[in-house]
């Protein structure tokens, strides 16, 4: 754990701000056709027409409330960035094609940092095949502010909306969810040792995958892919940022339906279920509760089941029902108990 | 001069972030029939096949950075933070159709003045007759981030970028420069009187025009319909955010050419003229070292001069030379001095 200053520091002042755009987006390749005009001008332009609608998505990252530069490698932390917004354009069953890069940055961060946090996001940009059209970079009073804007584009037809699940519909995810939660725990636990023993370095061996899908999640590109490969458009999707439950709740109150979950069908990892039981958690609470899975949440007419249950990482966990049987969670007991909307609260309510 | 909290003050949290966002832009009405999808989903979803090439920009404003809640009414910096967006559209030679609204809030921030702020962003938008499809509004630990990111379409071969002028061409700017700078001055003086001696009211009613000019800019939207209607496409363009000289430096360095102003062609305000002098500043050096004029500069074909000539609220200023030449002011003097990029620095470089 530290604060990931390398030993030379460059004051961003040096540089001034242009300097600092220019440093970084020099010579910034673009591989997307769509991609007209890129980094240098009062705006980027672009072109979908041949490919589709446009599908737009932005994000905000926050110093403090959504990261702490403690155990947030900044590299990580410009991947996650990329990461957490290409993942709406996937929940809209889109392909993303650009972004934009919008920073705030305290006197605190030196020109190496930024370096570091572009090399995150060059990285992402890279792996997705996204270009980095645009942005700006300006001063913070204090504290880090991240804001991304993703781009992307398909067929109007193929494009998957909130508001459009059907009773009887399979409620289905892709991976398994929780262990980015727990993997915050982890490092919020092992920040909290170091403050109170500094020196004290943590081994977190063991929970790499834990804490890798909290540091470095990465976005389900392959579903989209796979959907259109295997001929299936969901009746609806979302992303898993908030906690299954919250999204949940964004599709059926969108929707007009309601849902029952087979606690039995939400996807655990191993490690999910072994942490949980050591934080004194149940496993699907954490799931149901925890976020940032950047998994896929999607509903599925039943006559395309057929083309659903051999498909790699894809979990059926329930169906779609009328609104008023509400949204429910039937327990491996044979319990039925309503499922409460509880995913990341930002603002605290007291 | 307030802090602009009217009496009734709702915490942000009793709403909670779902609640604050619902609450803000329920109902919300969108005109362009290219938005397809607005607000409600994990993404917006656009389509400007039908009228050409999309043109995306984004930019950031921060407390204490770009603006100060002293003296920038909320309502007014709502209506500025889409103003100086669109102006990035426009200087495109494109049409803003589209924003997205990004909000990091502090606790300090109620729901009344979130309210307020956003009159002022649908206020811009229904005067530029733009949807607002997205964004999201998220926590922050001190100060206030307003991100926007501009949508906007036109037919490829109607945009116009920075680095297409040529030797030969005319320099061109609307409207009139440096008011917005002086209106900042005046605002910065007027906030130093209060707080030497608290409880006094500053006289402001003289200087409406320049501080109107800081507090309440609007983009020329009116250009842009001028140069379609006149059938005129500039050869270069580039919107005034950072002051003349540093725009006149964006288009000579990204053109490859150089320039010569003449001081006699900036065009002024009487009162800007005047206040000018009150601060012992030379007139011409507030409109090239000034800023957030947000008219548009740009060149054009000295074929096009007959178009230009009768327009309103055109002024030619000089005229693009070599890039050997240099970047040039011709004094009403006679003098020639070259001229300096001093736009905004917002990073100290001490």
């Amino acid at each position: 754990m530290s604060e990931n200053t390398k030993e030379k520091r460059t004051e961003i002042g040096t540089l001034g701000e242009f300097g600092l755009i220019d440093h970084i987006t020099k010579d910034l390749p673009t591989v997307n056709p769509s991609t007209i005009k890129s980094i240098g001008d009062d705006a980027a332009v672009i072109d979908h027409s041949k490919e589709g609608v446009t599908v737009i998505s932005t994000d905000t990252l926050v110093e403090g409330i959504h990261f702490d530069l403690m155990y947030n490698p900044l590299k990580h932390l410009g991947y996650k960035a990329v990461v957490v917004n290409l993942s709406d354009i996937y929940a809209m069953n889109a392909y993303p094609k650009q972004i934009t890069v919008s920073l705030a940055l305290s006197n605190r961060i030196s020109v190496e940092a930024v370096e570091e946090l572009y090399e995150g996001i060059k990285s992402a940009c890279e792996y997705y095949k996204v270009d980095l059209i645009g942005g700006d970079t300006t001063a913070s009073p204090s504290g880090m502010f991240i804001n991304l804007t993703a781009i992307g584009v398909n067929k109007k037809e193929r494009i998957v909306y909130r508001n459009t699940a059907k009773v009887g519909d399979l409620l289905c995810v892709s991976g398994n969810l929780g262990a980015a939660y727990l993997g915050l725990q982890i490092l919020e636990r092992e920040k909290q040792l170091y403050l109170d023993t500094p020196g004290i370095q943590p081994d977190l061996e063991e929970q790499q995958y834990l804490i890798g899908r909290q540091l470095k999640p990465e976005a389900r590109f392959d579903m989209v892919e796979l959907f259109e490969k295997n001929g299936l458009i969901p009746t609806s999707m979302i992303d898993v940022s908030d906690g299954l439950a919250s999204e949940i709740f964004h599709i059926c109150k969108q929707s007009g339906v309601g849902a029952i979950v087979e606690e039995s069908g939400i996807p655990l990892h191993p490690d999910t279920e072994q942490m949980a039981i050591k934080f004194k958690m149940d496993p699907a609470t954490v799931a149901l509760s925890g976020g940032e899975d950047y998994e896929l949440m999607f509903t599925i007419n039943p006559n395309d089941m057929e083309k659903v249950k051999f498909l790699p990482d894809i979990y059926i966990m329930g169906e779609i029902v009328e609104k008023s049987e509400g949204i429910k969670l039937h327990t491996k007991g044979g319990n039925i108990h309503p499922i409460k909307a509880q995913g990341w609260v930002h603002f605290p309510t007291k």
